[in-house]
């Protein structure tokens, strides 16, 4: 039974109520349901995790080097300068997916430039909150 | 039932010959074989195209934007400077999604711009072959 | 009596049905009847080509050399970009005046630039369909 | 009947006597008459106005705004860096239309940047004294 | 009664001991004790928040925004890449107002950028603890 | 008695006409008049200043060095570029506010430089026309 | 018997026409006579290629890789951003020279950019027609 | 007696299991050993500080200011945008070391710059292990 | 007779008063009478022309063609930015030499570049008043 | 009988030693035999001259404008920075040819930049020691 | 017993006398004392060459390959430019340290990058004269 | 009696031969002769020292400090890379004046940055070989 770990960075908790017309509108306890009935669905243990805290990100992919089979991230907008969350993906030796709701590339300039994207296995961004699930597919079933 | 188009740009022919540690040892023909039974399963109708001429993408999409439900496209290098074919994506109204074998970001630093992007609901990229199923799913499946 | 050649480049076909906040209500067709009846009014002979094709603009314009007396080109996206059309361009020694629908310059960053500008003898933007027929005066009135 | 006012900036006085291989051998007089002559033909009535001041060029623009239905203008080297020309056509709400002698896209980098583009409704370069006549015929005739 | 929160990001705990010449001599205390006394004769409820922390500011801010009317930042040297603070400050719905004690324009190259900035609603620089102040009055009186 | 002289640059004359969304509806005159009446509140002598004239705003500044005790100066488009305007304030002693009626960090690009920043004393932007009066409040009151 | 491709890209067929200046008096006709009279002199089979297609040479360039033991290539103006042509070299495996008549480096700054360059084996520019025999020597004589 | 402080930033805890090509097969307990018996050696008193969150070392950096006599600091991927940790830096008075496990100059661009070294007093990069115990003598016996 | 026309632009007026350090205690009144001094040694006619507005200058060059034999300028800041000043250097066909009292190249990086050296027939900098000396020097002894 | 020189930069004497992987295994001495081999059936007079001091390769390059009728120059890391070499190339009259036993086009960024192609005939690359006997042919043969 | 070779590049020889503010009071002379002082301590036999002639160390360093066990190189200014150095520092296969008297990250901007930087095995800056003696200390004993 | 140094850098010594369109035709030993008889006119000792060697030029810098009252250099194409001679100024406490014989701001885009001009006391470009005489002059009179 494959054990994965989803990483939310900072503002993610605010989801339904952020931006919505970026993020949608649905919430944050939404989105856990979600990716929890995927998981169930692909025989999967998930574990769901967010914070604020890059430091906070850092020591939690430390610690799912020994107990999860890879991990699905959605940094956000660490994912445009934590040099230290890419170096803590490159540590950990398990399988991390990058994920976005929105499509980064059509939004803000700096929004398109990804630094955990070179040390991520691959990426999944735009598809709103399926881009979890899509995520969570692919950790499981393609490479299963 | 849903018809998807999947485009594949220049080079892509050579799948499997070419530089296999980045883009894999299977064949263009098995990628065909694979996005076809993958059609099956969606029960989705599913058209492949491969050129590595710009000018034909161009007027692939154009023609598809009365036939099909939406488009997989891996744009090959014209990803990095095609604006011609980003402007074709913009005039046809529907869904491209767009693909990549390898991941683009992990590679020279040209491949880490998408010209597309902006332009695509959302990308996928790092999955090896699967990134185009998993593209077909988000077609069928998640905006079904 | 002038031969002027009127070259359109990609994505031009979908004239009225492609951002029509932008390039405005009004077909393809009804381009070409306005080029031609322009024509007409100039006394002028007049011929018409649309190409998403870049080597296909390339060979055009090559033939153009030796039967008519002058260019209108709408590069489209490639004005941004190919350097070969340029090279084209300059290698043909009649004059060839770039014209654009809309105002390039207030639009995306990546419009502002026009490689083809250099070696056009002149170049009109922002007149909507007008910019042709502005083109094609320039060509037989003024310089006549 | 139709009022437009001509606008030219720094230099263009000197026309004729200024770099002729580029601006031309015609005299500042000769354009003036050219431009009168082609309202005349058009039947709207004309003003033309030169300064080399930045300072000027604006309280010219803001006291056309409520007697004027176009301008056509010339800003000499304040194309390229005169920001506050700029808001000035921002601030009026009748059309501007920038002209330019010479192909400025052909001679020194810096006159490739035009920081009034974005806010003219059109743009017309490199056609040497008829740039004026075409903008006058696009104020009058095609958008009138 | 007004609710203001004033946030002080990291290093301004050591306020009067660090680099006096930029920052001044007085203690955080000293600007505590201002802060508290305008508060007071605004007629406004306070809080203020410091800590070094980037996680922390975010959830501040998060906390903030249904228990506040406004938010008064110095993000010190997040001000210059802290994306993440950016997307809180977009993410809660009251105002926020950017404040800086020095003049981050006259200092070193990369203080002259402000990440936050754009998604601020005002920005006040250069008036020493004064700058509080002002932001205070701005969120209360001006706003109010 | 303090005295003020407040500066206004090119296209603030048309305030309340200009671009409305951005500057607001409120007219010049009404600022002028929010102003002198602040300066009566604050116990100071004011005077208001405006043109499109870069030298204007120079010569001004310099007679202002010896019967002002402050300036307040909203530069218009000459804070992105004038770096005359930005040697005249160096050149007098007396203390100079820069102040924005917009956010000029949240719109385009070239305005979020100022290069007349780093010579004045501080900076305030985004508070509509309080901008002024706080600029005046912090001329007279804290420094006072 | 080696056997040797020669590929010229867009605007070589005008050559002796185009620029003299730049490219010689002699047509394409010399030229191509001048690589076959090589080839036979070197005991080479060889074939000359010539399209202003970028999609064409691409193709050309993956039916080569059975029939063929090397190629020289004048890629034209696709030299400086054809990303998709660099691809296909490297999609082959024979060894693939780079040739240039002028000096790529004298000239336009964006010619002295070749995107194919970090793939072929080799680069020779600015011996006119004999850079072209100097890449058939090496194939065959040096490398043989 | 010297007291001395060792601070370690993110991923350092993972020394060993890191990119052991990089960061060598030592273990962070084996450069805890290193470092305390290099300070018996030298008569100091060390105490060693790990944290993958910039707020807490930014926090210790503040604590130490008044309970040790200098700092030897290896900031990880903090040293190449923490801007927040420089302003500590700065802050406190003490002498800190900037160290380096790997030649960080030899890795990816974005490692070249280090915004912290500007306001150390010194630096050290690429002897491995040994970096720190050169920091600590350079801080104790060089400078002592 | 040799005549000699002596420009200073912005904020030369202040000499003396502004910023000494740099342009020294002499005041602007001292500086006329040394270039009157020597223009009387140099048995040349000399006019001093000062002013803080660009089209002023602009102006005068034009002026100047017909009735001087060369021209010493001091452009001040406008050195910098103002394409009309060099545009209205290129016009006329008298000589140009550029000065500046202090030496341009040691202060803000913005100082170094001088959009008006490239017509200028030669450039003096940091000799502090002599820079006139020299250049008139120059206007009329070396090439008299 | 054509003279020529060839002359060696920087660490060209180390070739064999240096990096083969890059250079190749034969030494210096063995080039200079294949270089006297290339002139003998040549029919060419020949001298080889290497130094590694910059001011020594441009004495040798002055001295070579009388005695010799063509230059062959591998300048080592010295092509990609001394603007001095390039003087002494663009003031000596005589035909100079680029060579370099590598792809510099292939290796680290700044070696893809050439600051003496702009002022040699032509460029050869990345054909190993071949490059130089190509270099020869094209002096004595083909332009011959 | 190691053999340890110091090299100073340009200007070192006037240490003590040139600017020292920056590189302190301490002679040439006390330098060299310091350093074979240093060697005697560690048991390793050293010799110090110095030379303004950028060849010259490349000569002495290409000697020292063959009789040394390792280098200290403070290349002065050479530095950051020398790609002629950094071969040279390639070809050798010796452990080349690099070491600098100041903090060069703490001054002018060109002095943050090192060309040399990336092929040397570490790095040490801004501990004074020590610098050097730590830099023999890594060769001698932790590297032994 | 004053004495003074001339030091000429690369390729001066081919004056008169060396693009006598940018240079002049007079020769290297009329410079001498019009320098040394300057001297003389100014009553002042003079040496006249050329070399295409840059670490010569520093060796000669560095004895000039002792035995010259000031230095006149052109360091011809050093002028712009060479940090070394920069340093080398700066080390020597006597002023020297940095000349070149043509405007080198009107030249190419590589010539218009001089790196020693910020250590300069003073710079005089484009007035042909009175270029010399000048700093001479500023030497000898105007600071004397």
């Amino acid at each position: 039974m494959k054990k994965i770990l989803v990483i939310n960075g900072p503002n993610l908790n605010l989801l339904g109520e952020r931006e919505p017309g970026i993020y949608g509108d649905e919430s944050y306890e939404f989105l856990t349901t979600l990716i929890m009935d995927k998981a169930e669905e692909l025989g999967a243990k998930c574990e769901i995790f967010q914070s604020n805290h890059e430091g906070a990100i850092i020591d939690k992919l430390h610690n799912a080097r020994k107990s999860f089979d890879g991990v699905v991230i959605n940094a956000g907008a660490y994912t445009h300068y934590s040099y230290a969350i890419r170096d803590a993906i490159s540590a950990v030796k398990i399988p991390v997916v990058e994920v976005h709701i929105s499509n980064v590339f059509a939004r803000d300039e700096f929004r398109s430039k990804s630094v955990i994207g070179p040390v991520c296995c691959g990426s999944i961004s735009g598809f709103g909150l399926s881009s979890y699930l899509m995520a969570m597919d692919a950790l499981v079933k393609y490479n299963g």
